[in-house]
C-alpha cells in the first residue's frame, strides 16, 4: 500500500451545499492549532457567540456551534427538547421534515405529521388544525428552508401558531441562515439549527444552534436524562457557557471554529441586509437566464429560496449525463434531486460566496452549452445574455 | 459590534491533545472544498478507509471516520452495540471509563463497574471476576490508553477474557492510536474508537472507528432502533460503505477529512513501528530529564504511555502558576490533571508530530527554568543535559 497526498480538483460548487468556500476562510482554517482551553481560544469562542447572535438576530444566551454537521445540530435540538412520551407536531414538505420525524421517534416520542406537497410551503391552516386536534402536543417542528426543494415557509406565522397553542418550536434554518432573513427573536423561535456549508460559505462540519429562554427552562426541567451524552446541552453549556471556569466536555474542533469565526466576520462586514440583497439579485439574474432557456422553476415564485434554485428537468433529458458533463468538462457541481425528487429537478445553489455574477453567467453558459449539445432544443447564447442584461 | 479576524498565537502543544499539527496537514486542510458526493472525494474516502485499516491493523470492512470528535466516536460505539436492558461491564481507571458508564446508562442499559485506582491499569483478575458474576453481560468496555492518567492497559488480555465469556468489546484508543501498538485484528477488538488530535497530529474533530464482523452482526440484529439518527451505523454505512451508489446521510466534513487523509499518509510514510519507536525514544529522553530534576512519574514504569507523561506535581508548587507562565512566557501548553487528578499531576504530551527532540529539550528547559524561578529546589540546567545525553 502506498497512498499519496490528495489534491482535490478545483470545482465551482453550485449544488445544495457545500458551497464555494471563501479563500479567506480556507486560510483562517489553516492557522496554527491551539488548545481548546487556551485563553486565546476561549476569547475567540466568546466572539463566535457574539457573531452568531448577529447572524441569528437573537440575544439568546444559549447560542453556540455544535461540533458536528447540521444533522447533529438537528438532533441536538430534538434530544434536548423532546422527552419520551411527548407528542411533537412535525410539518413535512421535503426530505428534512422526514428526518425530523425520525428524530422524534428515536426520542421515544410520537410525531404528528402535517404534510404538504414537496415544493410547496408548510400550510399554516393545516398546522393550526393539527394543533387544535392535539392539545397535548408540546413541540412544533418545521423546516424554514427546505434544502430538498428550495421552498421557504413562513416561519413567523408558524411559530405564532405554535405559541398560541403552548408549543415550543424547533426550526431548521440550515439553508436560510445568511441567505434570507432569519429573525430568531422577532419571530420567537425556541430552538434553531443551521449549517456552515451553505450561505455562510464555510466548510461543512459545524452546526450553529440557538435556544430561547423557554427552551432552556424546558431543558433544565427535564425528567429524563438527554439520551445523547455528546449532545447534552446541560454538559455542553459547561464548556460554551462562558465564565472563567470552563469545564472540559469534548475537544472542540479548533480549526473548523477558526473558519466559522472568519465566515461570521465576513458576514458582519458585508451586513446581513446586504447579504440577503446579494442572494436575491443573483437569483433574479439566474432566473432571467433560465427563462430565456425555457427552463421552469419547481417552486412558486413567492416561495422560492434565492439561494437554492430547483429547476424542473426538461422532458427527454438524461439529467445524470448533464451533471456528469458539467463536472468533468466545467468542474461545475450542481445538485440532483433528493429522494422522490431524483430525476425531476436539479438544485442549483447560489449560496454565500458562490452567489456572485461570475457563477451565474458561468453556470448559465455551461448548462446552455451542454443542453444544446444534447439537441434538446435550447438556444445557445440567449441565457447568458439575459442574465447579463439583468445586471446592467 | 466589530470583530476582526482571529489570529491565534503559535503555541507548542504538549498537553493531552490537541497536539502540534504537522504543517503538511494544515496545508492539506486548506485545499479547495469539493462536494461530498464528488467522484474525486469518494475516491479519497476509499483511501481513508484503506489507510485506517493500516493504522488500526485491521481488515474490518466497517472502518471509517465519524464526522465528530472522539466523544462522539465513543457514543457511536455504545449506541450501536448496546440495547436497552443490556448489561455492560465497564472497567474504569480514570475519567474516560466514567464517560463510558454515562453512555451505557443513556442507552437504557446497566453498567457493571470494575474499578481500579487512577493511574493503575485495568486489573484482568477483577474483570474475570465480574464476568463470572455476570454471565448475562453482553459487552465489556475499557480504555486502552487513559488520557486522564497516562496508563496503558493490556488490551489483548482484556479482550480475550471478554471473548471467553461471550462478550463483545468496546475499546477507547483515543490516545494510543499511532503512538503505541493498537492491533485490532490480532487482539480481536470488536469496536474501537480513536481521535485525530493525539498521535495522528491532525486537527481535532474527527473520530476514526472500526467494527469487527461480530459487531456488525450485532448491529444488524438489533431489536431497537439506534437512538441516535446521526450516529446510526446502519445509515452511515450507506454513505461510507462503498459501492457506486452512495446514499447521502449527512454532509461530510470535507476539509477535515483532507487533513485526516494527509495525517494517515504521513503515518504510512513513517511506518507504524517507526512511529511507536519514536514515541518511545522521546519519552525516554523526557524521563531522563525529569529524573534529573527530581520529578517523579505518577504511573508505574511498565504501564506508562510514552506519548502522555503524567508527572506528580512537587510539594509546595502552585501548579496553575507554572502552567500559566509556561503559556505566557514560552507559548508552551502542558496539561493539568483532570477531575480528581487536578492539582496532583501535570500531563505532558509527546504525541505525533509533537514527539520530537526539540520539544523534549524545550519543555525540560522551560519547566526547569520556571520551577527554579519559584525556588522549589530544582537545579537548573541538569534536566536538559540529561535528556540531550540520552539522544547521544
Amino acid at each position: 500500500m502506498s497512498i499519496s497526498s490528495f489534491h482535490p480538483p478545483e470545482r465551482t460548487l453550485m449544488g445544495p451545499g457545500p458551497s464555494d468556500v471563501n479563500p479567506r476562510i480556507l486560510e483562517a482554517l489553516s492557522r496554527p492549532t491551539i488548545g481548546h482551553l487556551d485563553p486565546a481560544f476561549v476569547g475567540m469562542m466568546e466572539e463566535i457567540k457574539e457573531l452568531l447572535h448577529y447572524a441569528f438576530q437573537t440575544e439568546n444566551q444559549l447560542t453556540l456551534p455544535v461540533s458536528a454537521p447540521g444533522s447533529a445540530g438537528m438532533e441536538t435540538c430534538f434530544v434536548n427538547l423532546v422527552e419520551p412520551g411527548d407528542k411533537v407536531i412535525v410539518c413535512q414538505n421535503g426530505v428534512f421534515g422526514g428526518r425530523m420525524k425520525e428524530n422524534v421517534e428515536r426520542c421515544g416520542a410520537t410525531p404528528i405529521m402535517v404534510e404538504d406537497d414537496w415544493g410547496k410551503v408548510v400550510d399554516p391552516n393545516k398546522l393550526e388544525e393539527a394543533l387544535k386536534q392535539n392539545p397535548d402536543a408540546r413541540t412544533v417542528a418545521f423546516v424554514h428552508a427546505e434544502t430538498s426543494t428550495g421552498a421557504q415557509s413562513d416561519a413567523s406565522t408558524l411559530v405564532d401558531l405554535a405559541h398560541q397553542h403552548d408549543c415550543l418550536t424547533i426550526v431548521d434554518a440550515v439553508t436560510s441562515l445568511g441567505g434570507t432573513p432569519v429573525k430568531v427573536d422577532e419571530w420567537g423561535i425556541d430552538a434553531i439549527y443551521s449549517g456552515t456549508q451553505k450561505c455562510l460559505s464555510c466548510i461543512p462540519g459545524i452546526s450553529p444552534v440557538s435556544f430561547s429562554e423557554a427552551a432552556v427552562e424546558r431543558i433544565k426541567a427535564r425528567t429524563h436524562k438527554v439520551q445523547s451524552w455528546f449532545m447534552d446541552l446541560n454538559l455542553v453549556m459547561g464548556y460554551w457557557g462562558g465564565g472563567a471556569t470552563r469545564a472540559y466536555h469534548h475537544t472542540a474542533p479548533i480549526n473548523p471554529l477558526y473558519a466559522l469565526h472568519e465566515s461570521l466576520v465576513i458576514l458582519q462586514e458585508e451586513g446581513l441586509e446586504n447579504a440577503w440583497a446579494r442572494h436575491d439579485r443573483n437569483h433574479q439574474a439566474l432566473k432571467s437566464g433560465f427563462e430565456a432557456m425555457g427552463l421552469t422553476f419547481f417552486v412558486n415564485e413567492e416561495d422560492r429560496l434565492p439561494q437554492l434554485n430547483a429547476v424542473t428537468i426538461p422532458e427527454g433529458v438524461d439529467e445524470a449525463a448533464v451533471r456528469k458533463t458539467l463536472l468533468s468538462d466545467y468542474n461545475l457541481e450542481i445538485g440532483a434531486g433528493l429522494g422522490p425528487m431524483a430525476g425531476k429537478i436539479w438544485r442549483i445553489g447560489l449560496m454565500g460566496y458562490a452567489s456572485n455574477e461570475k457563477n451565474v453567467l458561468f453556470c448559465l453558459g455551461a448548462l446552455d452549452a451542454v443542453l444544446s449539445g444534447m439537441g434538446v432544443g435550447i438556444n445557445s447564447g440567449k441565457a447568458v445574455n439575459a442574465a447579463r442584461a439583468y445586471y446592467e
